[in-house]
């Protein structure tokens, strides 16, 4: 059942009362089928501030309503929409889309993933956890180029090949040779995204009952793709180099079809990296259990120093792992293009159930990649990306000695977005997710990326400008040490 | 069980005998995992014309391969990679990826559909049934300008709120006006074409064994997309103004989360228009029924004599329908662009859906998109692309006229791009698809769009030119009657 949101006030111009004003006003929502049957509404106090009245025109506009029969009182609930309100409102019939909502097999998002996706586009929020860059460290000269150079050209914008644009496939093929990786252009699938390479992979590779192995925290388990498609999440024991699956019972890895997820590079949400060693000992365990691995390597360009190892893919000699890429975090998450890199018949069939759920990625954002790369506009933005990241680090690990020396604990990331913040007594619930809201700062908590509760907080120095992240961070230390009655 | 194909030949400048070449060859490509257990190879013909050499070494390859145990004979497919293929091969284990394709619940697009997907592709075949604009057909000076003008901004490529770009929500919710349909921002879903669209109402709004109610010919049984989320496709009696639900027993429709299917203007693949007074009469009996309507408008805008009627959409005031739209047919499907309308908390949970799958539609084109209403060049690209339409379709009909006049009827459509012809006597069957392609001339049959045999072909004169068109009805033509054994 859905908490309705009102923005609306009655006019006090009217000659109206306010009370009639309000009455029409959630006969209207509801006719409209902007409000579905079971709907809550905000508690009589709630709507008084909301609606900007006195609390008894509220008692009389809900009552006149009750009477009608449009809304109904329920114990524990509050005032909702009733069961049978089109009959008092329309002649014609209504369709029930309450009941389709709840009956569409995939899921809605947790209630803490739906209100970020919501305030993250809320003015004046802070946002101190958003896993993408600021539209500054965007090269917005590059992009002007590509621009003017796609009005010099008559670039076709038909539907593509299954695989997606080969010339983009071409330049993504030469690009990653520096990474060691030698693939074909047929080894090569474009996507809208990593995120949508995940669903491909959940619907064309794997049954209903596999399971997707993850680290303890995994940004896999915030998506909830595999869990919707009748996967199961399993967690693997993790140290500070990532997955060790080789000290579990070997029967916990014998479901059918099933593969491990793992971001080897800067991982998200806990900014790891998994070393050259680790690398190798978990491609050879795997690929004596005969399990694939999936290897996310949306972070592996952020570095800061020296280059991370070479992606797990470049190991691999024998088809075990397919290799996801992105230009959502290293250039910008709006052009919507990613990569799978797998054997070829794995890469035809992810193709062909591309070609059944979207007809491929944008054309126009393809040809842009394509130029981005020919030109080498791409290794010089992240060039710069890199360096800016590197500051933006360093200040906000000031913010942090500044502001939680005594009640929490960190790392210092080599590179990617995140810092992973262990607060020393146990807290992040929803109920400090949603007093920060109140105060207009917006976090990722850390239960989002596992299954119980946490004591962690995924904080990124990508988004936000330092400023903010310095008031944000400010209000956090103040909240927390309030929730924990001053004895932080 | 795939079939190979090679696209390589032994080297004879090499002084390695020809076939030790080819025994290395198969090894490095089973080896490689582009060849999966089971696969077929050619037949031994086929081969020694494949790479070009003589039968006798061709049987003295497989002959050591299989006696190595790395192909196998098999009675009924001839030659396949064996089963234990890899122990002889490699030390190492390799991964069985034949199961994975196997085990992914979302099945293979059907041969002809996969064979369409790729032959599109093929340098020198004749498309006589694409349903896209040839690129020709594209505003390239509206997209240039558009273009130019983004290169002068800074336009901000970050994540989206779950319905897509406002300002374009904005846009087209004023667009929209002028087919008489009023809708706020918030009820409207940007998505990555139709496509996607339907792909999230099936995954959002249907459950499994909900039915999908299409009429006897229609695009979504081509697709497949709400059959492989585990929803029934169910034929509606139809008339030649569309469906007619109440000529079926009232039980029919009893299933729970159902929904009706239809595009009622320039309907694909029949070219069907639905009038007004049959709009209004299906929209009552499914608002009776509690049965919500999918309208798919793609076609809407490419009238050639008078606009056509209403969308249903515009006429329903109770929230029954969801109206699919998109930029794919009226501009050019590579901007991935479309839209769903309808009921606030319906959008509300498809955008939920989005985000759990794509994160949503490339920023890029939706900013293309703005730019190109907002500057009416959108507008002025349709009377254009409506007159080149018309032109090319009475071209069209002229050579059915010369070519088809004693083998076939069809219909002069009023709109869109489809020409539904109909042999007189039962024909497209997958062999007379092969042979037309061995003539490098592709055609969609009609039983792509139904469940049984037929006697239509998609014919579309938006895509390939004029001449092609000619020469690829002259083919099919002659290719008919020789089928016919002559007596057309």
């Amino acid at each position: 059942m859905g908490k309705v949101i009102i923005e609306w006030r009655p006019d006090r111009s009217l000659n109206i009362s306010l009370a009639i004003q309000i009455e029409e006003f959630i006969k209207g929502r509801i006719n409209k089928g902007d409000w579905l049957v079971g709907d809550v509404l905000p508690s009589q106090r709630q709507l008084a501030v909301q609606l900007g009245v006195n609390r008894s025109t509220i008692v009389s506009a809900l009552g006149e309503l009750t009477a009608q029969g449009i809304l109904e009182a329920t114990v524990g609930s509050g005032t909702v929409v009733a069961n049978n309100s089109w009959s008092f409102l329309v002649t014609k019939e209504k369709l029930n889309w309450r009941r389709y909502i709840d009956c569409g097999f995939h899921k809605a998002n947790i209630p803490t993933i739906q209100a970020i996706n919501r305030f993250e586009f809320d003015e004046g929020i802070i946002r101190l956890s958003t896993g993408e860059v600021s539209p500054d460290l965007m090269p917005q000269e590059a992009f002007s180029r590509v621009y003017e150079a796609m009005s010099r050209e008559r670039i076709p914008l038909n539907y593509l090949e299954p695989l997606g644009l080969l010339e983009l496939r071409e330049a993504l093929g030469r690009y990653l040779e520096s990474d060691g990786i030698r693939v074909g252009s047929k080894e090569i699938l474009i996507v809208s995204g990593s995120l949508q390479g995940m669903q491909l992979i959940a619907l064309a590779l794997l049954g209903r009952g596999s399971k997707v192995f993850v680290e303890e925290y995994s940004y896999a388990k915030s998506l909830k793709v595999f869990e919707y498609s009748g996967m199961q999440m399993a967690p693997v024991i993790t140290d500070k180099k990532g997955p060790t699956p080789w000290m579990m019972a070997a029967d916990s890895f014998d479901a059918p079809s099933s593969i491990l997820y793992t971001i080897p590079t800067f991982h998200n949400p806990t900014g790891r990296i998994m070393d050259t060693p680790r690398r190798r000992e978990l491609l050879d365990w795997c690929r004596k259990k005969q399990l694939p691995i999936l290897e996310d390597e949306a972070y592996k360009e952020l570095y800061f120093e020296t280059p991370p190892p070479p992606s797990i893919k470049s190991m691999d000699d024998s088809g075990n792992v397919l290799s996801l890429g992105t230009f959502s975090k290293s250039l910008a998450p709006g052009i919507r293009v990613g990569w799978i890199i797998g054997p070829e018949p794995v890469i035809k069939r992810l193709g062909d159930i591309k070609m059944q759920t979207d007809y491929g990625a944008s054309s126009v954002s393809q040809w842009m990649m394509v130029h981005l790369l020919q030109s080498g506009l791409y290794e010089k933005h992240l060039e710069n990306l890199r360096q800016q990241l590197k500051s933006r680090r360093d200040t906000v690990l000031g913010y942090l000695q500044a502001y939680f020396a005594d009640i929490a604990t960190w790392n210092t990331p080599g590179g990617g977005f995140y810092i992973w913040l262990k607060l020393n007594r146990v807290l992040p619930t929803e109920k400090f997710f949603h007093q920060l809201l109140e105060k207009k700062v917006l976090i990722n908590p850390g239960y989002i990326y596992t299954f119980k509760g946490s004591s962690y907080i995924r904080l990124s120095y990508s988004y936000s400008s330092m400023e903010d992240m310095k008031t944000g961070l400010q209000t956090m230390s103040a909240v927390i040490r309030h929730l924990q009655g001053g004895k932080g």
